[in-house]
Formats: structure tokens, C-alpha cells, sequence
């Protein structure tokens, strides 16, 4: 098939390179000429403007995005409707809230275009290599684009999840997962450095990959980090987070589900942001007023 | 090598088995009489004592030990100590608290006897085709042994994690690592079931396993689980236990480590062995005391 990948970052570059592998064609486009430039020397086909993009491709167009999730992938689909025809399709395969996706859906449709909400995990070297994707919208023109998910896909690595906003739902409970497993094993690890024992990390966390229960893919990761560092001593614990973890929360309190843990590796995130609280000044000046105990001052 | 292998339950008879597969000779025993009978078919040689067993075996005897944790590991090694002779070594291959394995540890080294505490992960299967082992002791004497250990579990499976105490410490932490990845598993199961989409959770934990973040075996277990019983409708959401979170929760608080996730996967496994709860009708007064808001009444 033939392509217009919009966004050609880490993770748009590594799919169009990806898609290009399985021969289809690809017209890259990215708002940031550098990006543009630096991969100017691949097979990779470069338009200039979205609208060069739109007109490179034939009808009906079929078009990804790959840009940040929120305002930007708004204005870009706001951007673009004007020069799409009737019959186009537009893939969001980039981390948006299903919420922003069920608007951008509505929109969409009323100018007729096929809308796909595509999430997409694996990180950069699964965009590359194979992803693990989880598309929602129109079923039976899925199965008209169905190859383009296959072919980025590792096996059996694609999912059509069902009605607009169902993939990047999923997608951002995977992630919402992913912050509980990630501080579950945090903590093991924590508690083991704390330990009378003297654990060789990068071997333990080997062992746990060789026939544990707790085997799996964030286990290797973290094999892969003490093998560069042996104890972690070159970075610090604080935990960035960039949307999908908040989301999960906010949606899990929407649908009154309880999902303490997953709230908790939120909070958890938050906390190592912060050198100092206001919630520990708190807890210590109560415990001076009420029982004399001594505060650590500044 | 030649073993005695003590407790031939699931993982005692399996793991008997695994090591005859390996060239080993092995003699096992179980008090429990109907254990030893349901084997008698295999290659496995039985003894119907304790002291049979030890004069079955050249000396320096290996001995392994499969037995529940707690009061039975602790009867069994006091009724082995004045069976055994210097020199001889014993292995803990359950899931003793490591409190206990270093009160056992001081106890068998007055008499002589080498004494391994070996953490045994992956299940039935695992001490069936391919275990993981971590095993605390005496270094040295580890390497005599060590055939045992690679011979047992997959490749890569094994670890000599140091002195005593440490192998069963190591199990205990993935144990707690394991009760917070599954509550996150869980939970994101749980945003799903109750959003407006209507997922085939089989097929969700089958696209995780494919080139996703979250890929693991736990997830390839919830995968198996729903291709049995495709929403889980013939189970309730009791989440027992049997020791080890528990544990490392307790050893958490000890070190002064905070492990809130593991600690509070503990407490929604204690939460869903209720049906109701003392703590909630407490809250369900209190509104009704300040704001006057209804109580659901039995």
C-alpha cells in the first residue's frame, strides 16, 4: 500500500522504515525540517507540507499519524480534514486519550473519513522491528487496511479491538498495567538493597528471566539496566510519567473501578519528583505539636 | 548424584522426577502414605521412614527437603538431625519464611550438617521440565552440589545468591513482586470489563504477549485462563494466599523499606476473602451519623 506517515520521529521514522521493509511505499512528512533532513539518505519519500503530502498519495489516501499526543495531533487532524476527500482514512497511532479520539472521531466522520485508533506498544525498537498494536474503528474497512497492522506487528502482535476508541482505551490501561508491574518490581528490589543480603542485581534479575513466575519482557529490561550499572548509582529514582498512567486513574474513578495499586504507582511517580513534601512538613510539625517529637529543620 | 528427596507432593514428586530424567538417583519419601502409593509405578525408589531413607543414601548424603513451610520443614529437620552424620547436606527446597531457614541454619550447623536454602519458582511445570533455583549457603560446598541445581531448573535458571538465608529471602521478594504485578494485572482487567467496550479478554492478553511492554508469563497465564472461561464467570475474585507476600510486607516494614503496592496487593487479597466488611459498615454509619445518608441495611 502506499502511505503518508505524519510525525517522523523516533517512533514515525521506525515505522515508516518498518512499513517500507514490507514494501509498501511511504510520503513522510514532519513539521521539524531536522527530523526531515536526518533521514533524508533513506528510501523514505520526504514531502515538504501536508498538503504535498495529501496530494503524493493516491486515492483513497490512507494516512498515519505519529505525532505527540493532545494539541498537536488535534491541530494536524484539523489541519488535514480541509484536504482530505470523502473515503480517506486517517490512522492516530500515537498516544492519545481515547477521549480526545472518540472527538476526533465524530469530527471525522462528518467529513466521511475513516478513522482508526491505533495503540501501539513495543517502544521504539518494536516500531522498528514489531510492534504490538491494538486498532479501534469501522470493521469492515479494517479488514481493507488489516495488512498495514500485520506487517508492523510481531506475530499475532495486531488486535482489531472493536468500535472507534477501543485501541487507544486499551493502549492506555496496558500502560496503566505497566505502572503497577513497574513499581511492584521496583520495590522487590528496594527491599532486597535494603536487606542484610548482597545480591548481585543483574544476575538475580537474569535468574527471575530463566523460569520464574515473574518472567517477562520489563524483567529483561531491568537485567539490561544493571548490566550497564551495577546498582543503579548514576541515576537518580525519579519517576517521569507522560499521560497514560494519569489517564488510567482518571478513568478508573469515571467508572468507579477500584484500582488502588495502579493509583498508587501513579502517586508513587509523583512523590519521587519531589526532593521534599509538604504532606511529611505536616506529619512532622503534628507529631511535635502533640508530642514534642523533634523536626528535622532545614 | 544420589538424593533423597523428602515430601513427594506436586512439587517434590516433579522435581524427584526432573532429577531421574537428569541421571540421578533419587529415594523419596512421604509420610503421607497414599503420595508414595500413587508413585509406586516410577522409577522413583521409596522409603517408608525417614531412617530408611537416610541409610538408603551413601554418605555424605544430599537430602532435599519438599515439604509444606513452617511447623512441618521444622519437625522434619529436627527428626533428621539425629539421623544425619557430619559432613552430610541438606537442602530447603520450599517456601520457608527466612527467619526460619536461619534459625534452622544455626541448628544443623552444630551438628555438622551443610544446609542450602533453595527458593524453587515456575510452578508445577517448572519442577517438572525446567525449575528456577536460588540458593543461599556455603560457597564451597554450593559447587560440590551445583550439578543438582543446573540439572533441575532451565538453562540460566539457577543462582547461588550467598550465605544462608539468602536463596529463601530472594523467593520471598519475588513473591512480593509477583502479588503486585498480578493485583496491576488485575485491575487493568478490571478498567476494561467495566468501560463501554466490549473486549475479547482472551484475545486482549494474547495481543499483550506479542510484542507489547507488559509481555510476560503471568499474562500468558491470564491468556490461558480466559481460553478456558472467556469472562472468568465460574470463579469469584477470592484472592487467597499463602505466606510469602505476607512475609514480605512484615520484612519490608522491619527494613523500613516502603513497598506500598506490594503491601497494598496484600490487603485487596485480604479484601476480597470478605464479602463484607467491618470497616465499611463503619464508614457507612459515620454518613449516616454526620449527613444523614442512607445505609444499605442487610
Amino acid at each position: 500500500m502506499e502511505i503518508g506517515m505524519i510525525g517522523l520521529g523516533k517512533m514515525g521514522l521506525n515505522l515508516s522504515l518498518n512499513l517500507l521493509d514490507h514494501e509498501h511505499k511511504v510520503v513522510g512528512f514532519d513539521k521539524n525540517t531536522a527530523a526531515i533532513e536526518s533521514v533524508a539518505s533513506e528510501s523514505l519519500q520526504l514531502a515538504e507540507s501536508l498538503r504535498e503530502l495529501v496530494k503524493n498519495l493516491p486515492s483513497p489516501r490512507k494516512i498515519w499519524l505519529m505525532v505527540p499526543a493532545g494539541k498537536v495531533t488535534t491541530a494536524v487532524i484539523d489541519e488535514l480534514i480541509p484536504l482530505l476527500d470523502d473515503g480517506d482514512i486517517l490512522i492516530d497511532g500515537g498516544n492519545s486519550n481515547y477521549n480526545d479520539t472518540l472527538k476526533h472521531a465524530e469530527k471525522l466522520k462528518e467529513h466521511g473519513i475513516y478513522f482508526f485508533d491505533c495503540g501501539t506498544s513495543g517502544g521504539v525498537d518494536g516500531a522498528r522491528s514489531g510492534a504490538c498494536t491494538m486498532i479501534g474503528g469501522d470493521e469492515a474497512k479494517f479488514k481493507e487496511i488489516e495488512q498495514l497492522f500485520k506487517d508492523v506487528s510481531v506475530d499475532n502482535g495486531y488486535l482489531y479491538t472493536g468500535k472507534c476508541g477501543s485501541g487507544h482505551f486499551l493502549k492506555m490501561v496496558h500502560n496503566g498495567m505497566e505502572y503497577g508491574m513497574m513499581q511492584a518490581i521496583g520495590e522487590g528490589f528496594d527491599i532486597l538493597e535494603k536487606s542484610e543480603f548482597d545480591y548481585d542485581y543483574e544476575q538475580v534479575a537474569k535468574v527471575f528471566n530463566n523460569g520464574s513466575v515473574i518472567r517477562s519482557w520489563l524483567m529483561e529490561l531491568v537485567e539490561s539496566a544493571f548490566s550497564k550499572d551495577a546498582n543503579l548509582d548514576d541515576i537518580r529514582g525519579v519517576m517521569n510519567s507522560s499521560g497514560e498512567g494519569k489517564w488510567t486513574v482518571e478513568t478508573a474513578l469515571d467508572l468507579q473501578a477500584a484500582a488502588p495499586v495502579i493509583a498508587l504507582s501513579l502517586m508513587m511517580r509523583y512523590r519521587s519528583q519531589e526532593d521534599d513534601t509538604f504532606s511529611g512538613k505536616v506529619v512532622a510539625a503534628l507529631r511535635n505539636e502533640f508530642g514534642g517529637h523533634d523536626v528535622v529543620n532545614r
